[in-house]
């Protein structure tokens, strides 16, 4: 631990403090679940059809902590700049996010990304991205950030995922999600970590140019055949579906009639998906994967319908709820053959 | 009826006869039901990366009529040339396909296509489309087709759909395909035949295209605004959306690891689709819809392991009702609340 780190860590740790263990126990989260993350803490600037933000709270761990909080507690790990304060710190605390992982580097200046949608929606022009004092992180855990039972690597650099891994030893789950730039740049490590993990999160697209096969359910076997017990594809819109070894599982994207910001929403997924699976106190099978799916397209359906983080800002659990159990009526037929009737 | 058009029917019939009605008995149909279809009955050339077939049959009311046949009577409407004989009439009787008004036109060549797909199966590239004896194509129905309990009027030129929605005015259901053609080139007379029908069976794309609407949930409300009861917007590998007035429903495509011709996929679900529902006694209500649903994915996924009708020919309704079991199981999961746990 660098001695800036550890000042940045007090500096942090203001934010956090009884107001948060209050919650906690008002909450009822189970006492002894927790779930890390690694990732970008962020200023997004994002222009879509539906309106405009300049740089408000952004970055896939702050999206993966925010959907994970109605689950569980959540500590991100990642580096941010003076830029980031109080008015940031506290979107994540009013979420019951513990702070003391998140880092921020004096004189530095936070991850920062531009990005606009066209009008439909699906595919994100980035228009600037600054790496700021993500270009020089190096994770450096809390004991308690070390000792999660679930563990979800965002979209970093695969050398500095293995690293985090290597740290998180207890982990009962692990997860990672990656992106093109890696498989094109550092697929042997993003390969190392993989092998590392229990599942893996990412884009269709992405399962099948890790492995070079075209079609999904054998990409993601290939995948799968590297360590991972479970391959989750991604499918914007669409949806997701879960591969594991013995089983298949897809759900459509929750219908909405409006969609504002994209941004976020894969990380949405995640958060919700290893939010529920952390506060899941039985065995992991099929049946709370399956489950987990379930949350993850519910916070992904939330984050999208306002800009950054405003939507999960005001939701409540009973929300979440209601509209897990409405995907479970959207997704359910009876399955009375023709032959019999 | 044109004096060829009578003589074409009889030249048909001779390939009807005993073999069908035997069959029909045997399998236990519905006396009373029936399905009427109108669309292109042709010849297919085929490459993809698994493989390539020369003059095959193909065709939407071929792959509709075969997929329908599993679960009805099913009567195809439209012209072909001289070049379509015994062998092609074959495939279509071994199902139990009726051919009275399949139309042979003297000295006529029938549709053909000539396409090719890439590696990824998802866009299929047109090198040669020869309309033949389509391009003349008036409809003109037996009284058995026009009193058919369901039609599907297939991806024609939505004024050739219209005439035929207007013959068979006893249907209790209808619905109807199109494409981007039509909407660029005679969108009027497409929106006034999809005023007349119950369920628009289109791509997700053309949902969209057709209204100018990108959101899929409000384009399929816009579409339902013009009076169909249900949309059901086909997405290609990531299955099949259904919307209706009150709900919404949705499968993932049935996963495969072997695809070989994504050829008359779409169709192949059509029939899966009206065929099932032709032969549900009860009404057309949500739950037969969305079983509706189930067995067109599973027609659909038979349609393209194998080329063209191959393998179709071989399927058995053992095999498909086997597969809408797996569907049902990948697609469920329990709502147990993580609270309750």
């Amino acid at each position: 631990m660098t001695p800036q780190s550890g000042h940045v860590r007090q500096a942090a740790s203001e934010h956090t403090g009884e107001g948060r263990r209050d919650r906690t126990r008002a909450t009822n989260l189970p006492a002894l679940m927790s779930l890390t993350v690694v990732g970008s803490i962020a200023f997004d600037s994002v222009k879509t059809p539906f309106g405009e933000r300049d740089r408000m709270l952004g970055g896939a761990a702050v999206h993966f902590s925010l959907a994970a909080s109605f689950f569980t507690e959540v500590r991100p790990v990642g580096p941010v700049g003076e830029d980031f304060g109080a008015e940031q710190f506290a979107v994540l605390e009013g979420r019951g996010v513990l702070t003391e992982d998140i880092e921020r580097v004096p004189g530095g200046e936070s991850f920062f990304w531009r990005g606009r949608y066209e009008y439909d929606l699906n595919v994100a022009h980035t228009e600037d991205t600054q790496l700021g004092v993500f270009g020089e992180f190096v994770p450096k855990l809390s004991a308690a950030a070390e000792g999660a039972e679930t563990l979800f690597l965002a979209n970093i650099q695969p050398d500095l995922q293995r690293q985090v891994r290597a740290q998180c030893g207890s982990a009962r789950f692990s997860a990672l999600d990656s992106m093109n730039l890696w498989i094109d740049t550092a697929k042997e490590s993003l390969l190392a970590v993989i092998a590392e993990v229990d599942c893996v999160i990412v884009n269709d697209a992405e399962v099948r140019q890790l492995t070079g096969e075209s079609n999904l359910a054998r990409a993601a076997r290939a995948v799968m055949a590297r360590g991972p017990r479970a391959v989750v594809a991604k499918q914007g819109e669409y949806g997701a579906a879960l591969f594991t070894e013995a089983s298949f599982f897809a759900l459509p994207g929750y219908p909405l009639e409006d969609v504002r910001d994209p941004t976020g929403a894969g990380d949405s997924f995640a958060g919700g998906f290893l939010g529920y699976l952390d506060s899941h106190e039985g065995e992991l099978d099929e049946a709370a994967l399956r489950r987990a799916m379930g949350y993850g397209t519910v916070l992904a359906s939330f984050n999208v319908e306002e800009f950054g983080t405003e939507r999960v800002a005001t939701l409540t659990r009973e929300e979440i709820d209601a509209r897990f159990a409405d995907l479970h009526a959207m997704t359910r037929f009876e399955p009375l053959p023709a032959a019999a009737e």
